[in-house]
């Protein structure tokens, strides 16, 4: 039953090798590129690029030898170290840079040792790998958000004349229609796109040194005769750009606004494809029937019953993300250059959090690419209630011909019978002779009073 | 012991009379102008303004005769409705507008009745007053947060050469400046109102009529005969534009970005100020003394004592407002045109996020404002470790002289040294011939280990 | 459209008189014994029962004259304190005992001012009061819960042998009763009862002092040359009594197990209730309609619509518990002899909880007495799927019958056939000449494949 | 730099080969024994443990064969199975379950294949598993915990009479003893153990077939002619009692008063370890160094620097476990007999919640074991005042001598000169004729004014 370690692939740099995250209890992200982006072979590659990029940077500004650049950036590859190994030996200094910075130093040249990591502090390498891992994890997250806005356009079109009942407090409220339904939903995941996309290109590299200061570049330059003004600082916008991230006005090492704004955004996405899925369960139940899942999965019980698999796992993600950002925002509030606990308890949430979007992303994609909509169920379900569903709009017209204390009367006891009696409204209403120059076929149709649905449809979907 | 009820007041319209919110647990909030801005008369008053406005807006488009305007406009005053009463009627129906709707109903002239919430459901009038709310409370939190700023920057400025020990995992790292601390502060409290600014200035109307289709506007312009294309789309526009909030695209009944945006950038800025009020507890502790509030706040069994009570409450504030975010992110994923629990979920954890916002944002400004800050101890502070908080500096020097290996073996037994015998590092460096020559007095001095404080401090600074 | 203040009732003592919690966004709470219960004026109260029984305490011990003990006793009516003024004046020290103390000591003659809050600290007082608070509101919790009990347990007796669709991740599963349903319900709810029970037996009564070594009760009772051996010790044991609150071991102004073990069970029993909620929003969906709420509400745009309103503002409520305890939960791990921030931070999370379990419990009770079952709709639903509702027990026995691999393609075809061509499973296995013999009707009775619902109904109802 | 895969063990069952739980950024819990009772694999093993004890009662109540129970409990070895295949392939149904039946089915002889999963849900297996392993993991955290409190209780002894400052809202407040602080800390523990003693015991089996009426195990009895009556329920039973949990009164597919139960015990426990780590961060602070980690962790900027890792790791924990239990409890609100969403968002928070709090257990133990005291520099701290720190004593004395108007003048007054002119309380009142017989050296003492600490200490020592 075994098989052999399949290949990931994050640009070609990171494999699964022996990195297998446990995913038994995670259907929502097994095997998603999310998963693999956050990996902890994904986490190591990303602090080896980070301390690659700082050797770099300072050779490219004369604070360290061009061969020292080479020599890092060489060693820096995650298949040459063990993260099973660093994390143990991380419990010691309380993180995972301190034991990697001795292996890296020991995988270059003896010479080169010296600008391993020079002036730098444990938190700029992890916190510049958070960033790195994000960017890329939120690179198919995008994706499946794009993904998901097609659909969703093409479903909304199609739709834009198919009546179904609107639903409030669970009620049958008045008719609407799947096209604004499913325009809405891409709206909240263009939502969500546009501010994964803001926050994903502000995402800044972190460099300060020990506190915050820069002050251990200036020390090496000044040791080393360099005559830089202002090393340190020319240093940050250096490695910034070797990164491809933001290049901060200030060292973050506790001002932690870039987690808190992945975190909202992360959690707000987790909601938005929520909302499509909270949707589909309701209309996928048995008795509703107007979506099915494309592919709804099993049961080990039941072998003929079809689940909606897709929106449950979105749906349990949608629960989860919010607790998760609430601990990165609760970090914000931390004291001194760095905080003992509150820096620390950031790291696991944001990669669960990337996680849980990323899994619950994919499968939103998925379930809306694969969607089955019923128009016929939505259809019958309108006269379910006998024309009580269009009451709001009988309402205007009788108001307009008796008054609106008779056409109260009128219409609570025209409700009664058709609820006690099961006949429709109109033909209760077609008794009472003030309105028998109506068409009340027409204004009971429920097909008929779908209000701005169209155009507000139509509006929506201008929107990119 | 008891005295009258005051006047609060919110643009003149809002007025505490019988209006006492509980906060006998809250002195964080209590008496502070987002929590006036925040109660049931100002939601009430927020209620009555929507619907006011969405009888002018109809007749402003014709659909309504401008003397319904005028009546409800009149009638829509809070100080003529019982609060309490209508949130007790509000337990039949769920929601307040139910009952408010009766009352104003009643208020106006029968003539006029008809106009009153014509078209509207109740969810049009509570989300709209939410935003109102919001928007009403944020005028003073963001007050508060420009008076933060600036007092930040004089104490960035003035103290932009003051030295201090930086602190990371609760020890002393390398030297700071308390400059740098407060222009740190500063950025992240403009993160916080850019964050709130841009939310702010997109708070949308709500106005979707049952279920979002907007079809009871049409249906009354059609009974009405009034000949006007797209009366509700129409109507949206023109609802907003009397609120004085931003025109959606879509009915939001269920897509719930606005709500999400605001607890996002809210208890955003409750961690942000929660930053300075961590630092400012770790450094007025009676042991380090290097910070003290102004007013502190005295005990009841301690008459002497001194308590940082601004930062006391801000810290509380700091670990609320994250899980009152996570209810409100929680509410997007949610079923149906209006969902049965997610709404009505929301409305108490967004008035409590803007008074525990508001709140805090009034204690940082008093806090900032009369901080008082004791370089004296912070000097003195530098010397705690005999040298060891430049030993960065030193490993700097002495790997350029001696190579790295002989270097750590020389600081380490100096260090051992110096924590065993209390002596300087200079003192005890200076017997190493390879070491004579160095000025060891000034490469040991930690008020000369800044780094680029002073310029990251001022570059700071000019972000406005 | 104003009316005069109600009188409330909480043992005769708290009256509502100018204590208008803010309940309009709050119409699952409003007008409800524990909003009651733990308003300001019940706080107030509260901390004054406090203060007088640590006055008799005293006296009790000789270590106070009883004139003292009556006249503290005798001003210790929250009706003669301004609760607005008390919430304003404690933002100086950060709490409201400091200002009622000062209060309170004028209220006494001056020969008995020395002995008001003697040897105290104000979280003595704010934490017995919070304790006194949590007993009393649970009261009308409990009972609320026992008549929901009471009523579940009929509901289950009545509805033993009502079969309905077992549902599973939205689909049909296999039958099942509604007795067996509520039978469930009843258990989950006398669970939050038990373990609600458990915690109020232990809510302990809080006396330490400045920092909880009850040092100033010894340095009185020396000055006074009371000649008592541990006076603080014995004290804190006739505090507890005086207050019917059990004694603590120790002091816990730092040790928060009681606020641990009352978030947990409130949020519980939130959860508890907010099961029954979940189940009946799905069954009264129009489309389902297995249940109904007896008194549901109606709604501002549709006046003949009928709402699970009950249901609606208890899954409200179970949406917001759980973020309120991880409040209190995380104030656990908190600094000091009394933290700077985490001690205040649990105080209005508390009675938030307090507040949403009261409301979801009192809407609970209100739900289960008026619900509406309809077994008619429940049998028809048995049909919807054409016997793959019991496609389990075919399973068994054509699998006994014809081995598990012709089982399986049979009825696979079978449930094929039934889905497209919409006949019933029996008619079409009817046709296989392996099943001839079998009762085929009586094996696709859905009704008759309630398993041991019944058996566990009566089981679970032995529970008391 | 890579090295072999470590062998793990869990009752020798579970081996780590390929089971590499990401923990880079996990150095709390890297490592752990109750990281590898909740791994992959051990959740697999307790799947499998779960299936051959459904197939062992069977066969012990004759409705299965001996060779089915002997031939399935053969197979049910996680080793002989690809963890991350079934985690892929459980993507289609949404549970691992359904792979893993297939699976096993494939592994057991044909003839014994039909026994397998025999009249089972998917949730019976996932639930009975989670309950196994968390019993397994909650063994070495009860470990941990018990060695807790042995050298706590140590600790309190030896530093029984260890005065020290007690601190409230960061200032000094009254002296108190490290014994007292140290047997808080234990009782604290002695709480969380007891509360997870309790849950442990109460785990529950899961069993109740597709929607909790055991209607299968009937089904397949009367199709095997097996004369057994209410099989469904007996099996329960059986089942129960082959994996050593307890037997439930009602199967719990939507009741989760466990799930509750244990999130509850579980974030308490870590806020009770997490309280220890609080206090230790702040007296390890530089300027403070009455405690100090016996094994404090490197930086990778200052080699010189001791960091308090142990509490920072418990801090960071403290800080995650509350939002984990948070989602837990939101679980327990929940539609249907299986919801689609709830029940899946409960695994992976119940899982990290098993691992926050194993890690913060063991570094609690670690913490604990290895804490250095230092009480010299406690005492010199109890002099940082200048003698206010007794003022609380001085108020009781100089009232009984002056009356509190004369005391309070007098007390203020030297209040203000020990500050402004750096002079003792004892020195300044001796000036006062009407204290002047008093021993003030002795009233003054920080070390006299302790208390009850003493016997507070002992008497919560007696608590095992």
């Amino acid at each position: 039953m075994r098989r052999e370690g399949q290949e990931g692939d994050d640009g070609g740099r990171i494999t699964r090798e022996g990195d297998t995250t446990p995913e038994l209890l995670a259907p929502g992200r097994a095997g998603s590129p999310a998963e693999a982006a956050t990996s902890d072979t994904a986490f190591l590659q990303a602090m080896l690029d980070a301390e690659a990029a700082l050797t770099r940077a300072q050779a490219s500004l004369g604070l360290a030898p061009a061969e020292a650049a080479q020599a890092v950036t060489r060693a820096a590859r995650a298949e040459c170290f063990d993260a099973r190994e660093l994390a143990l030996r991380a419990r010691v200094g309380g993180n995972p840079v301190i034991p990697l910075v001795d292996e890296l130093t020991a995988a270059v040249p003896e010479a080169q040792a010296p600008y391993v990591h020079r002036g730098a502090t444990s938190q700029d390498i992890l916190d510049t790998a958070a960033m790195l891992v994000a960017s890329r994890a939120l690179r198919p997250v995008l994706a499946d958000l794009d993904q998901t806005v097609n659909f969703l356009a093409r479903l909304a079109a199609d739709h834009r004349d198919t009546p179904m009942p609107g639903r409030t407090l669970t009620q049958h409220a008045v008719p609407t229609t799947f096209g604004l339904k499913a325009a809405g939903w891409r709206s909240l995941v263009l939502d969500a796109r546009d501010r994964l996309i803001a926050v994903r290109r502000s995402l800044p590299a972190q460099l300060g040194g020990a506190a915050g200061t820069l002050a251990a570049f200036q020390a090496y330059a000044e040791a080393d005769a360099a005559a830089l003004p202002e090393p340190g600082v020319r240093l940050v916008g250096a490695y910034a750009r070797e990164l491809g991230l933001a290049e901060p006005a200030l060292p973050w090492h506790a001002l932690r606004t870039p987690l808190a704004d992945l975190a909202g955004a992360l959690t707000f996405t987790t909601g938005a494809v929520g909302k499509i899925a909270a949707d589909s369960l309701v209309l996928s139940r048995t008795e509703i029937g107007e979506l099915s899942e494309g592919n709804g999965g099993g049961s080990s019980a039941m072998p003929h019953k079809s689940n909606p698999v897709r929106s449950t796992l979105i749906a349990a993600a949608a629960r989860r993300a919010p607790a998760l950002a609430a601990v990165v925002y609760g970090c914000v509030a931390a004291e001194d250059e760095r905080p003992a606990g509150a820096w620390h308890a950031e790291w696991e949430p944001l990669r669960d959090l990337l996680r849980v979007t990323g899994g619950a992303t994919r499968d939103a994609a998925e379930l809306v690419t694969n969607l089955r909509v019923h128009p016929a169920r939505m259809r019958q379900h309108l006269d379910l209630t006998g024309g009580l569903i269009v009451s709001e709009r009988l309402t205007a017209v009788t108001t307009a011909r008796l008054g609106p204390t008779r056409a109260r009367e009128l219409l609570t006891e025209a409700a009664r019978a058709a609820r006690s009696e099961g006949r429709g409204m109109a033909e209760i209403l077609a008794m009472e002779p003030a309105l028998e120059d109506l068409d009340l076929d027409s204004l009971t149709d429920p097909t008929r009073y779908t209000g701005a649905a169209r155009t507000l449809t139509d509006r929506a979907l201008t929107r990119l």
